[in-house]
């Protein structure tokens, strides 16, 4: 891929093909350009593009064509900027930033803020640096936010790798850096935690965004103390509330809607009925697997939920395009059609269906009626970004057993609740019987262990969730983690549980599902055990076939994949596991397994 | 005063005041909450702030109350945020940026984007940096845009200094720049002038704005050239159709109201009637007389206007507050009530007739009921700026004579027509009487001298000017002569131009009125011969009695002494004067006084 010059070290040719005095290298012809700084659609507009950005933008560009010049035409098509995905997670497509650009691209998405906060838990800053070494090798614009929190909860969960302050500071260095990544921390903000607070004064001195996370539905003074340390975004609200307090507060509103995120139609009313100035409002996927990229789309698919939601289409491209640009210090790059930008710009003939036909990253033509016209160049990923699954030994069923009282005949423990299509679990607790010194699960409660897989420790942390409804004699294990990424197994039969965690071990990484003694489904994830450097489609239908043998065993959960993976996410409330035990993620503080009679 | 802390460095108490763990320095309690942020405005709030930033804004903010904390009863009045004035030069103020301020603060004005072109023309990178110095003593923001043009069209002109692309430069690493003031040559940029292109260039590199000044009516391939050469913003619009292009082309549009400037409500018609995104408009004075701010107010004067022209009260604020502030990239330093933030606010009991009731700035009272609080710090400026009026000699009449062609009785000669409210003059043309082979001023055309008075080299370009209405045996002469900041001399006798440009020398530079052999008005500027630092009441005064005496030559036009100040402003059309001859600013080129008989 060509290296994209400066506005400035482009500014003599984008000058002169404006005048007329030198020819554009592509022109597209006859379209309607969506303006997305007045908020308005011209019709009968042209476009001349040279070196990669915008030369001219308006009627007529037939002063910039000369016989070199490649001409399109639009056919009275619309001419939309690019896509921009405001907060997003490559490896929660469990696909590489080549693999993942090379799916979304036909999608329309042309800029993405991604926050590697995943891989930094398993391999740290080299690991970011590694994400952040692809994404600038795409011919997209894949931005990095430094991951801020791993662990996100300290002193709950031990992570592969730490990020540290210093840490954060020197990333603000590297070129494709646009900020930090979401401060889940934000007990840790609001209570003045001197190293939280030192990596977002680290990247406010590099002159870059802060991200938020607040994941708290408490609007009082605990969420203005979050915003006065300096987030300036959040994509965690779930209610018109929330979108409307974090704007206010100074803060952008990220409106979510990822593979099993739906938080756009809840708080887009803030615009639609409220009618507030929708300029610091964002649209955001935050998590999508590989199955939604290829069969429902990426920023067009929220785009279009949007305006399905009520939304005005150019305000909801706003939302995606301009409004995001600005956020980051980028409304001079990227964002829109006008001189100078990034020459990214779509080809749709309706503002709302919004079929992506044709999409021009940099000037170039990258995808069309949905194929991908270009490479996206992989990474030589190093050997010890593909080993990192650290087991010690190999685990049996015994390591699985968790021991009841002395003489008791059922026990009274805490379960771990998850609730259909959201993320915070329930706190629950169960009456669960005993067999030979055994507490056994009952129901639709069965076992979940954490396998610490980063040191090769050995380490075991068991307890109880309940919601998947699995039968039969089964385990599914996952290197796929949440925020730490060690490896959490849910089954029905110990030795199945011990099975599927050695099997992961065996092939580096990924997700594997066990039923009655064997393999039923497998999905390697040989990259720090969280992505796969093949393409997304053979991914999502390896997902897919996982899926099925999950339902197969009776699992009766929309993104029932999901649900497992975050369930050691000790930062969303109620109740998590990790390393160091079960945690309660209310009074963030580990708490014991079995209830006392008190 | 106080050195104003990052939000980095105060976060850790922001934090502590909003979550009520430690007491604020000021609380405002009960107000209405203008909401730039959301557009709306919130009854009953209160506002907390520490260390000059906003650590508090919501409903009930008694928990960041301490026994010491200082308490202001907003009495349900409108909390606004402080005004932003998005482009300006305090020199046509008359006043140095001390004086400046202490005039504006009171008028609610908390943020200043200065250019500081004309003392750059007089004294170079040198002169900037004093402005700049001064800028930063005061108790308000006061940021500095680099001067881009001195001279402003070269080979037409000889400034005192010049600015070139190393100036711009090194003056991206001084604390208080923001970008690069407005690229007035315009005509450069267009033909790609590689000196004009560089300047663009290290101001994009530093991640600053590059502001923009198109003075032409020219929207075509010129226009789209300019706009593809990197400058970010425009105030030199004066019709609608100016306005929504330069929005359009990712361009900020600067509606500008000034002393002399009327180009609101022609152009905010784009957002009343066109009812375009208001977000990349913002308001602004570009030139204010210190008459107009002691009598008519600042940036408040300019919001009324807007609201005036039919906009929406709280979209006339947003594009004084936060729109500034987003196009500076400083939104979250300035511009809006939130947290964070500097603590700039104004306590206004009418949205629409906006008295301003009392400012606070960085969390201080700098001005209640119209009277400053606060000092406003004086640079020591050094002789050297204070000693700039070089005449190399004294005048005699003799050097403000026109010879006639050989023999001729009459002479045919190109007139600057000076146009009433207007910045463009006239290319025009008149028969002139000749007496003793010199060409002589008839009716209501007079003489117009340019004096070098930079370097000393005695010399005088000399022309006809129409449109004053002068009668009698007089002149006026000014220092203020822009943009290079020689001396202009306007009058209808030759002894009394030679002495009003001989008082200059005398005092330093200002401006002066002479008439029938005596002094009828002095206004001393010492400081570069563009500057008094004495109050603005004091400049006012004498700037008035200045018209006066103009009135009583027989001057009828509005805004006489600006017209008087503008006639060599060489980048706006049709005709100039220069220290190198008369000056066609369509063609940009210089011509001859006498036209041919052809």
């Amino acid at each position: 891929m060509e290296i994209l010059k400066t506005w400035a070290q482009s500014a003599p040719r984008l000058v002169a093909v404006a005048a007329g005095r030198a020819p554009a290298d592509t022109v597209i012809r006859g379209g309607i350009w969506v303006n997305v700084q007045t908020r308005e659609t011209l019709e009968n507009q042209d476009i001349a593009i040279a070196d990669g950005r915008f030369a001219y933008c308006g009627p007529d560009a037939s002063h910039c064509i000369g016989p070199d010049t490649q001409v399109i035409e639009a056919q009275g098509r619309y001419m939309i900027p690019g896509l921009c995905d405001a907060h997003m997670h490559v490896e929660s497509g469990m696909l590489t930033p080549a693999e993942f650009a090379r799916a979304v691209i036909p999608h329309g998405t042309t800029s993405m803020f991604t926050d590697p906060h995943e891989i930094a838990n398993v391999l740290g800053l080299r690991g970011v640096r590694l994400m952040h070494d692809e994404a600038l090798l795409q011919p997209v614009n894949m931005w990095t936010q430094m991951p801020s929190c791993a662990p996100s909860a300290p002193g709950l969960e031990t992570t592969g790798h730490e990020i540290t302050p210093d840490d954060v500071a020197e990333a603000m260095d590297w070129p494709g850096i646009i900020g930090l990544g979401e401060m889940m921390n934000f007990p840790g903000v609001v209570n003045g935690d001197a190293k939280m607070l030192a990596e977002i004064a680290a990247t406010q001195a590099a002159g870059k965004t802060v991200g938020g996370h607040y994941a708290s539905p408490d609007l009082g003074p605990a969420f203005h103390a979050y915003a006065a340390g300096g987030p300036a975004d959040d994509h965690e609200g779930t209610q018109e509330a929330d979108a409307i307090a974090r704007v206010r507060q100074g803060m952008r509103a990220m409106l979510r809607l990822g593979s099993a995120w739906y938080d756009v139609e809840s708080q887009i009313t803030a615009i639609t009925e409220k009618g507030l100035d929708p300029r610091n409002f964002i649209l955001c996927t935050d998590d999508c697997h590989s199955g939604t990229l290829i069969h429902d789309g990426h920023m067009n698919r929220v785009v279009r939920h949007a305006i399905d939601c009520g939304c005005d289409p150019l305000i909801a491209l706003q939302m995606a395009t301009i409004n995001t640009a600005t956020h980051f210090g980028l409304e001079r790059e990227i964002g829109s059609i006008a001189p100078g930008r990034r020459a990214d710009v779509i080809l749709t003939s309706d503002l709302r269906a919004l079929p992506i036909e044709m999409v021009i990253a940099r000037g170039v033509v990258v995808a069309e009626g949905g194929e991908i016209q270009v490479d996206c160049p992989h990474l030589d990923w190093p050997d010890d970004a593909r080993a990192t699954v650290h087991l010690g030994r190999d685990l049996t069923a015994q390591d699985f057993e968790i021991a009841a009282p002395d003489g008791a005949e059922s026990a009274r423990v805490k379960v771990i609740g998850v609730v259909e299509n959201q993320a915070p679990t329930r706190a629950l607790s169960a009456d669960l019987p005993v067999r030979e010194g055994l507490i056994e699960g009952a129901g639709d409660t069965c076992q979940i262990a954490l396998v610490e897989r980063h040191r090769g420790t050995g380490g075991v942390t068991n307890a109880f969730v309940s919601g998947f409804g699995y039968t039969g004699r089964m385990a599914l294990a996952s290197t796929v983690a949440h925020d730490s990424h060690h490896m959490i197994v849910v089954g029905t039969d110990r030795a199945m549980m011990a099975a599927a965690a050695n099997r992961l071990g065996e092939v580096g990484g990924g997700v594997t599902l066990w039923a009655e003694g064997e393999e039923r489904a497998l999905v390697e994830l040989p990259i720090a055990g969280l992505m796969s450097d093949s393409p997304a489609a053979e991914v999502a239908a390896r997902a897919q076939a996982l899926g099925q043998a999950m339902a197969a065993s009776g699992c009766t959960l929309n993104n029932a994949y999901m649900q497992h993976s975050l369930l050691a996410l000790v930062v969303i409330p109620e109740l998590r596991i990790s390393d160091l035990g079960l945690v309660d993620v209310t009074r963030f503080e580990l708490t014991d397994l079995i209830e006392t009679n008190s």
